[in-house]
């Protein structure tokens, strides 16, 4: 499994994505589920993935090789006019490699599928963040839901539900995503670190901040302990019910 | 969907669950999912259902059946003489309630399913908690996990991995039930209120407060209000990240 969240705040965009990859119990691995682009100046794309790692990897590899070749049929990310013409094109291309392994006949259940998290901005307008289905089809944040999770998403959804606040800082959204991650890898085995951490600032049009954030982190541990510890402080402020 | 928790304390035992049962999400309606026995002096048993809802009526009416009819083959679980037994009766008149319609050559994947959390004390042991599985085997709740959460678990189980402690009391285990289900149903929409709640004091042998927490109840609305806000300053208490 994998989790990845990606938010809109009023300051720009924050992702983050494990790097646990498995199948089974006992196949795992250490994977980069997060790819980004850029060009200065004009456009930043953020790209995280859930779901089969081939079709996941195919992807990104489809889009690196037609960002490089002019001629392609497909319209390049590195030239699509939107960051909505760009959600079509990567959506096109999820499509299009889960459906090369439906068409040859090869079935696995949902085992080919992945589900996608794209944002970013192209001049012109403003930073936008997606969520791409395997089916082809996405939808975009706005002001209601203005952060998308996928893989293995409830047990960090509650914290993002009460804590989370467009106005927020990118400090303390980095803050809310270590505790959301804490949560869902203190109870489930298939999300692990290390973490991938990717900013970045409304109208910068270049890539902010990007941070590993490995097991022996120190804002890493600080949250994790001290999350337990403020939790239960948080408990027992509140008052027992009389029986 | 659904959510039930049983919780093995020091003090005695602990049930909560949930009443919404849906098919689909327009097909919503309220049912009891906890059942309680007691034969004061000698036996008390409280038995929790997430899954078919055919299933699991099928189950307990079969079990109170056998229970009022001395002659039935089926030992009664008002006359088994452990926990342990009971727990064996409960599971084999599961599977064979799922076994019928399987045999009938009725399909519907899973959808036969139910899982149970058994719990409860008969004279001469400790009290037990088990949780039933649809294939009719089960396991029992030890020191290293002394609950069991059935159902819609992953929204309320990292507040359950961090604040329970077996050495609690009644009201503590109440309150983090209360938060663990509030953080649930803010999240998911299969599982909703009232809720059940019921206790068990050890070595009692009768059943101990049952009560149903209801959407006005002041002390639920109490804690769903105030939850929100001890989190808010939890977060708020740890430090920021410096970027």
């Amino acid at each position: 499994m994998t989790y990845c969240v990606g938010m809109r705040l009023d300051r720009g965009l924050v992702f983050m994505s494990d790097t646990r990859t498995n199948a089974g119990v006992d196949n795992i691995s250490t994977f980069r589920k997060m790819h980004t682009w850029e060009v200065q100046g004009d456009r930043t794309i953020v790209l995280m993935s859930a779901g089969n790692l081939a079709t996941t990897q195919a992807v990104v590899s489809l889009l690196e090789e037609r960002s490089k070749a002019p001629g392609d049929r497909n319209p390049s990310i590195l030239e699509a006019p939107s960051m909505f013409q760009i959600a079509r094109e990567v959506a096109a291309t999820l499509r299009e490699v889960i459906g090369e392994h439906a068409e040859g006949g090869m079935r696995a259940d949902s085992a080919f599928n992945a589900t996608l998290i794209l944002g970013g901005q192209v001049k012109g307008s403003a930073p936008r963040l997606f969520l791409i289905y395997p089916e082809g089809n996405f939808i975009e944040a706005g002001a209601d839901t203005p952060f998308f999770q996928i893989g293995e998403t409830k047990y960090g959804r509650p914290i993002l539900v009460r804590a989370f606040d467009p106005k927020m800082s990118f400090e303390a959204a980095v803050k809310l995503l270590m505790v959301s991650f804490d949560s869902t890898i203190k109870a489930n085995l298939s999300v692990g670190l290390p973490l991938d951490l990717q900013l970045y600032e409304a109208d910068s049009f270049k890539l902010g901040l990007s941070r590993r954030v490995a097991p022996d982190d120190a804002y890493y541990q600080t949250i994790s302990n001290g999350w337990g510890e403020a939790l239960k402080l948080a408990f027992d402020s509140l008052p027992d019910i009389v029986l």
